[in-house]
């Protein structure tokens, strides 16, 4: 069963249940309305030694910052700010309080650069393999809720940040070479926190989710939630290093994927840059479709790579 | 460093953090007041292969049961129901779809006998192990809020149930004994999640925790949260099969440890035992001291057994 296999059985096997306020499962956040116009965003990641990261290639301290930072990128993804977070570790012998210390420096570190609470968690035990799971939780109004739902036929589609470092980072990381600035920028992403809670605000932003898996997976999540196509211009999508696969391919670049309202494209760019100094990526178009399927346009003429996105199964 | 020694390293580092409405470390659950009389209770939990089950001796089904109803069980202690989760896994190749369906049946079967919404997750690859994390949620009214710090000298001290059938089970379960009552009661804890909304509601219900590391243990934290000390009369602790020590220091009971107003025991047992059927166990009371400590009283005599707590490292 694949990793999206096992959710979709979760789901359905849930699909009957009383959601208790909750909005169901699909999002990067779940969504709880609290009252007024007020909502809390809720989002899990689990961390797994030799999947996730490697001891000898992410020290403890970097490895804090970055179990924090996906879950802040979720939260981004959703609209709203973080507002706090619960912390489950199980520590094997040899990672003993020297390590626990470095990694909880790192995530306090960046907690505090964002104004984050730790507000609760579980410390245990394990036979070999260290294993993390972070909660964020963020908080703001209902109506700044950003959903993957939410694209509409015509809207530009924009990426927050150049893609394929993270990819490209592991490459060397695997293959020892440890200090290059795309290793550094696997082991140390940076959520785009601010540029999330300030689009959520935005009502000509309408889909939003962050980008974990490569665009060419994690797009799909959109159009299948908000029943379109999309129309990708290849030689539109910054790729770092001018590598497209990797860019489109590789996971855990953590920038953000949104769409916007196509009449108000200059106006959102203007003020995005006025916001933070640069300008967001215009990659391309929704589009009407039956079919959730990405096109992908090389000097105006279709080509039908094999581009997948990472999966963890 | 201890388990205990890690916990209170993160909560000084995170003490001068600004706690965004959110109440500070060390209750079963932490509490967010979310306008009117309303709050959110938040509680974590991870269970790892190898520490906490033992594939061969517990049943996907049972795993899947277990690993939501601790979770539970810290939301009872809170004196609020719980209305959702959220669940990571962490699967290696060896534990395929038969195991995660079975795992999620078990978890589902649970979370609809309590009315429990499932609203979000993770699901990823380990190498290993399995690794389970649950995020229990409730939600109720704040003033039915219980807390460990709010035991009151002359308080009576209260267990739900009968202790140490977990304990016992264990020792079962790894002298390949799987089939008795015990193991079976190991497997599959019962959390007071009916208990624990009512005695929400009851104003002589002051502090409330669950029992999982052994009564030995857990009460110095409501102890040391009140700043009193108890006497508990040995002999009447609900031990299964007369064994006080693994009823004392064994863990993963999960029946509910809580104060009563004294003059208010009586109404509160007849009261209590016309819900339930059954009346919770007097052990005990809470006198006044400078030293959080545990008085053990057999037969009107102090005794000073060498009883601990059971912990993860």
């Amino acid at each position: 069963m694949s990793e999206f296999g096992l959710i979709e059985h979760i789901a359905r096997l849930f699909a009957d249940a009383d959601h208790q306020g909750w909005e169901a499962i699909g999002d990067d956040c779940t969504v709880l309305p609290i009252g007024g116009d007020e909502a809390l965003a809720i989002t899990t990641d689990m961390l797994v030694e030799g999947v996730h990261f490697l001891r000898d290639a992410t020290s403890a301290r970097e490895l804090g910052r970055k179990a924090l930072a996906v879950n802040l990128s979720d939260v981004a993804a959703m609209g709203l700010p973080a507002v706090a977070t619960l912390l489950s570790v199980a520590l094997p012998k040899d990672a003993g309080e020297e390590w626990a210390k470095e990694f909880i420096a790192g995530y306090h570190s960046l907690s505090k650069e964002q104004g984050i609470a730790l507000v609760g968690g579980d410390t245990t035990a394990s036979e070999d393999k260290i294993v993390i799971n972070v909660v964020a939780i963020g908080r703001g109004p209902l109506s700044n809720v950003k959903r993957r739902s939410a694209a509409r036929v015509g809207d530009a589609i924009y990426v927050g940040g150049r893609l394929g470092a993270s990819a490209i980072g592991l490459k060397d990381i695997l293959s020892q070479k440890y200090d290059t600035p795309y290793a550094e920028q696997h082991r140390l992403p940076v959520a785009q926190c601010a540029e999330g809670a300030w689009m959520g605000a935005r009502k000509e932003v309408h889909a939003m989710m962050d980008l974990s898996d490569g665009l060419a997976s994690d797009l799909c999540h959109i159009l299948r939630a908000s029943q379109c196509a999309a129309e990708i211009i290849v030689g539109q999508i910054p790729a770092v290093d001018g590598d497209v696969e990797s860019a489109v391919c590789g996971g855990e670049d953590y920038k953000l994927l949104f769409t916007v309202e196509s009449d108000m494209v200059e106006d959102f760019e203007h003020d995005f840059e006025a916001q933070f100094g640069y300008r967001p990526y215009r990659i391309g178009r929704i589009i009407e479709s039956v079919q959730p399927e990405i096109i992908w346009l090389n000097k105006g003429e279709r080509i039908t790579p094999q581009w997948r996105g990472f999966t963890h199964f």
